[in-house]
């Protein structure tokens, strides 16, 4: 959990746009379930989380035309996933922000929830934590998620380079993925499989003797 | 995961009881529903674990009694758990063995899944490992694990010590309890709900400082 001391989660967006009370509640809605649904530290849900959008209306007299509402709309997903991303990225002792990018699920239902099992799996985030290129833990994660999938069509890339396709790991240069995730605060997990086309994103704090040494010795 | 260079677990139990393939099964299945399938490490399932059960059927010429079928399987639960047990108190790093008591539930699914979330919990886990008795933790864990109850009917208890009831903390000696967490390899977690009777346990292993060392320096 984040700031145990205080309400744990208050976002709250300000526009001047001309919104109805349906259009901001869907917009809202919607980035929400695309940026601070998609995160997680730790796995342990917040009792106490809050994301209001609030619109003056001061802008324009009239209505938004649909495609002003639609360029809102992304640009408000593309904000509330800016804040979102901050709170792993500031997780207890936090060294790496993982970007878990799911592809070519046969819906969004599941993509979701390999990206989800994928980043919480302790495994994966102590392997990021020590740059370690670990596939198995990856694919395996992936293989628990509830989800069925032809482990012969996955493709798995860390920060873009291709490390497990075909059914198998590929040859890789272990050392130039190890560098690559040592040197960048973000790790980039990208999992393509070869069901469909739905695609989820979730991004998770690595795990650190950090985390582990400040939720031990923080007590009531 | 436990020996990651090896098969993951193999367990074995054999018996001269004559048994038919039946029993046996029926008897095996529901053993380990009720221990090798009622622990964590870390909650990453494994690819590879077998539970084998082998009769010889050379104690005696003729089927068991049902009393003694009885017996058989109660002995069979008792020592499955006795072995599932052993390997969260052996997770890596592991000081603590957690064993998570779940009670009064509306059925045995509900009472599982509580007892599964709170104890893969890792703010639970940290807590156990630096002898906190933070129920917070262990109140909101259950509170997410989707299942739905009345918060003001739950009693927590720590190793036998009443912490949480009438819906909020009750006056407990915070050194006493931490004493005895810290004193003790078993921290036992029990929490009982106001819905019904159904019960479930679960053990993990509490989440330490080596356990991520381990898991970030080990390498594929």
């Amino acid at each position: 959990m984040i700031g145990p001391d205080m309400a744990t989660l208050l976002a709250v967006v300000m526009t001047d746009a001309r919104l109805s009370s349906e259009q901001a509640h869907a917009a809202l809605r919607d980035a929400t379930n695309e940026s601070f649904n998609c995160i997680s530290v730790d796995g342990h849900t917040s009792t106490n989380d809050t994301a209001l959008l609030l619109a003056s209306g001061k802008a324009s007299g009239k209505a938004l035309s649909a495609a002003a509402l639609e360029s809102f709309r992304q640009a408000l997903t593309e904000l509330c996933q800016e804040l979102a991303k901050m709170i792993p990225d500031d997780g207890e002792g936090a060294t790496h922000l993982i970007e878990m990018q799911v592809e070519g699920c046969a819906n969004k239902d599941d993509a979701d929830r390999i990206a989800r099992t994928v980043a919480a799996s302790p495994l994966v985030k102590c392997a990021v934590a020590g740059g370690d290129p670990n596939w198995g833990r990856i694919v395996s994660a992936a293989g628990y998620a509830g989800v069925p999938f032809d482990p012969k069509k996955i493709r798995l890339e860390i920060n873009g380079l291709a490390i497990f396709g075909d059914g198998g790991p590929l040859p890789f240069d272990a050392k130039t993925v190890s560098t690559s995730m040592k040197e960048n605060r973000l790790t980039r997990l990208r999992l393509v499989f070869g069901e469909g086309s739905a695609a989820a994103r979730f991004w998770a704090s690595d795990l650190n003797e950090e985390y582990v040494r400040f939720n031990s010795e923080y007590s009531t």
